[in-house]
């Protein structure tokens, strides 16, 4: 705790001119985190079994730890946590309520493609935070498991019942669709946020080359399920 | 008072009747913190603001540890927890449909009401395992801060509008009753479960004292936040 500054000025006088959109980007993140662990945690009562349903529970809880150490970043920061996510609370919660998964494998679905699409986002702006920010994101993201378990369940699912395929990339298709959706209101909302990723990736060709890499990686990722974009 | 068995014994005789009983009491607690995470996560979304959104999930989220020590212990009894787990799914959910919290007070409320009675009831019959696992029930149950929490809110909210002690009361006294109902059920479907119990409080008079100790607590916990019984 840095006594001289109080949480105002620690922002707007610091050296790095970035320091609000770091606040900015972290609190989205912070916020990410608490939604996540509140779908996952709601996700567990469509697991088919009680065995999976508790695997489900502790990933979740898992990100109450990601969410703590954010939040206690912010804090660092002079950022009060509440505060900055607040922005993010309306579209996320839009891009959830048109987004509500019907059983245990839309769920996972939901959580495989938008988590992971998500993460790659997140990563790619790590690479334009300082140092201690930077490894604070990838460590965070390193934490989550859900992607992985929910491809291993998708993926044997779609074996017993290849019919599924065609359902599950309809429903994929729409995810992302909403998500890209409230991604531009969010980018056209937080200005400061979306100068620092116009900045970190240099002009506007270096943002189409950062989606272009996030599409991609979301087309391969589909194609490893047994999905189709 | 109770029968001395040694831990030793419980693990390594099957024979045992206790060492079932025992399994049987640790696949309750276990289950019954895997639907309190439940709950807790589900509550946080009815939170008036992020803050209180975020604590409820923070203390959720320390259910899942609790969860974890039972299950760990389960499994060195040699026994499955989701098998043990699954005898009280349907009475538990029974419960849980029949009070569905229409806000956030309502959530609170059946916290506070529902899992303090719980606790007191772990607490009574935990005085009757041998050392080890008594010791884990208290350190698990000692590890919920959601009851002092819940009163907090309660206590404020009465406070601001006295009105509401009617409502929350009579909701309060609901919740009792459906807990009940469910109890009988489960001590009816579990006999070794209640031997256990009327064993460890030495025959059918230390049963009736034993409710009548929680009883009187629930009551007391009643009064304390302003609601009657």
């Amino acid at each position: 705790m840095s006594e001289p500054s109080s949480p105002a000025s620690l922002i707007s006088t610091t050296a790095d001119p970035g320091a609000e959109a770091v606040a900015e980007l972290l609190g989205m993140l912070a916020y990410g985190e608490l939604l996540a662990f509140e779908r996952m945690a709601s996700d567990a009562r469509l697991a088919p079994d009680l065995d999976r349903r508790a695997v489900l529970s502790e990933m979740a809880a898992a990100e109450i730890t990601n969410y703590q150490r954010l939040a206690a970043r912010l804090a660092e920061l002079g950022a009060e946590p509440q505060q900055v996510m607040t922005p993010y609370v309306q579209p996320l919660q839009a891009y959830h309520n048109r987004t509500e998964p019907r059983d245990w494998l839309e769920a996972l679905t939901k959580a495989y493609v938008g988590d992971s699409v998500a993460d790659d986002f997140f990563r790619e702006v790590a690479a334009f935070l300082a140092d201690r920010d930077r490894q604070l994101v990838l460590e965070v993201l390193h934490d989550s498991r859900y992607g992985e378990f929910a491809a291993d369940e998708i993926r044997t699912a779609i074996a017993a019942d290849p019919k599924l395929a065609n359902r599950l990339s309809i429903w994929a298709r729409r995810l992302m669709g909403e998500g890209l959706s409230q991604a531009q209101h969010v980018a056209a909302a937080r200005p400061t946020l979306a100068t620092l990723i116009i900045t970190g990736a240099g002009d506007q060709d270096g943002v189409t080359a950062l989606l272009r890499r996030l599409t991609s990686a979301h087309g391969a990722r589909m194609n490893a399920v047994g999905l189709n974009n």
